[in-house]
């Protein structure tokens, strides 16, 4: 069977998207750091690797665009998790006895207006919602809860007192799934295909000219970003999601074309497009 | 004098930025949230507001985008702050005493190199760096640090016991300043219009068509990004940052010719030009 390495503990929002994948059965594997979900996946401690890659309130992470790049892992797939706070104690716990509340200060602040609804209950940090939720299933005075997900509460034996405490609704997260070795297009499967690149010179219109590679031969483009490249000054890397794979000989002609506009430049996966 | 708010306590990064700015006076007004940041401004408690935009391993902190939107302030200015953790304590405190350290659970991550060759001290997860080094001033028992810029240490009056303790060498904040009328722009000063829109509809070329508004006239992109729009399904929200104002005709003409292609258009600020 699949083997998954996620970065958290188990309950961690990676876990729950990954066992959320329709058709796919698997264990998964808690690594420390996301470089560690990397390494396990080329060590062949695990088949795949499952990282955030983008938060609908948060933004694109860099960091593992950075990791995506210094490592060779392509990605196979991609999924989207809603993310939602509950609050949870063990059982027994009455709503009226607790008095602090522990979760990862984002999901803290995204939980302001049930905060400031209930004054008695003290928000406290902790490094992740996950472990926030197994950290208050030991304790046994009744009086501290949790901030985190339905999952983690069933997976610790809480209680859930409260559903979607968060403010917002629109709280998103989109995972990328890698894997050793790449996917293999299907026929009739729609196809993303994922691409980093830096422009050859930094001129007015490059952009323009780049994008045109793909405009003029009618490819859709899903996601565009740029960003001042970490590693060299005055540069900028663009990631670009495309709609279709290089087995279309459109695509493949584009990206012949984009090479000769740019210095560096990477495939960093070709795989079913589910989101 | 200007009274400039940002979110955190005394010696938040966005403090600091803002104090480093050249040529700049100002008194800070500290706030919980960024959206209190923004009504501050708007009410007059603050002719002065500053937010973190974008960060060089986190990304664009699209939650401040989205207020961007919902309140109408221009950005009149920007500014960068290279990100530094350093290891503070109570004057007095030595490195063999300290069993923890305290911090934004991202800060002590940034940090995971300098924990792993110092097994001895435990992380704990604080709201913010600034809160921590505040947080251990008062302590007494002598065996708890806090990982925060040599700035709030200094506030505090704490003991800056080691400096850099960060792994990545490129942690780099950009921030906007707001305020509630538009800059005045001035001969011979370079500038910056950051501008959002989302395109009337989403067809194949339509971000090249776009594009051409700009690269057609000779006017360079600083940055371009694509994101889902939180409020309706199916569409796409575009920041991007032009070099030039529209008080350039060529500018004034792309900006009235992308008018025609798109569904909501925003000019969130015209800046002089400062990273």
């Amino acid at each position: 069977m699949r083997r998954v390495a996620f970065q958290g503990i188990h309950g961690a929002n990676s876990e729950i998207a990954l066992l959320r994948m329709p058709g796919l059965r698997c264990r998964t594997l808690p690594c420390e750091t996301f470089e560690e979900v990397f390494t396990a996946v080329e060590t062949g401690k695990a088949s795949h690797g499952i990282i955030p890659i983008e938060n609908s309130l948060a933004g694109s992470i860099h960091q593992n665009y950075d990791l995506l790049l210094s490592h060779a892992l392509p990605i196979v797939g991609e999924t989207r998790l809603r993310i939602e706070h509950a609050l949870v104690a063990p059982r027994g716990t009455t709503m009226r006895r607790i008095r602090s509340v522990r979760s990862h200060p984002q999901a803290l602040a995204q939980c302001s207006d049930f905060f400031r609804a209930h004054r008695a209950l003290r928000p406290v940090p902790y490094f992740d919602t996950a472990g926030a939720a197994a950290s208050v299933a030991g304790e046994k005075q009744g009086d501290t809860a949790a901030i985190a997900s339905t999952y983690a509460a069933r997976l610790y034996r809480l209680a859930i007192l409260r559903r979607n405490i968060e403010n917002a609704e629109n709280n998103v997260t989109r995972f990328l799934v890698l894997a050793r070795t790449p996917w293999r297009a299907r026929k009739g499967v729609r196809t993303k295909t994922s691409i980093v690149f830096s422009p050859l010179r930094n001129e007015v219109g490059i952009l323009f000219r780049i994008l045109g590679v793909f405009a003029l031969r009618g490819i859709d483009l899903v996601k565009i970003e740029s960003r001042p490249n970490p590693r060299t000054t005055f540069s900028y890397l663009f990631y670009c999601d495309l709609a279709g794979d290089p087995s279309d000989v459109r695509v493949a002609r584009a990206i012949e074309h984009l090479r000769e506009m740019v210095s560096l430049f990477r495939i960093l996966g070709v795989y079913p497009r589910s989101v």
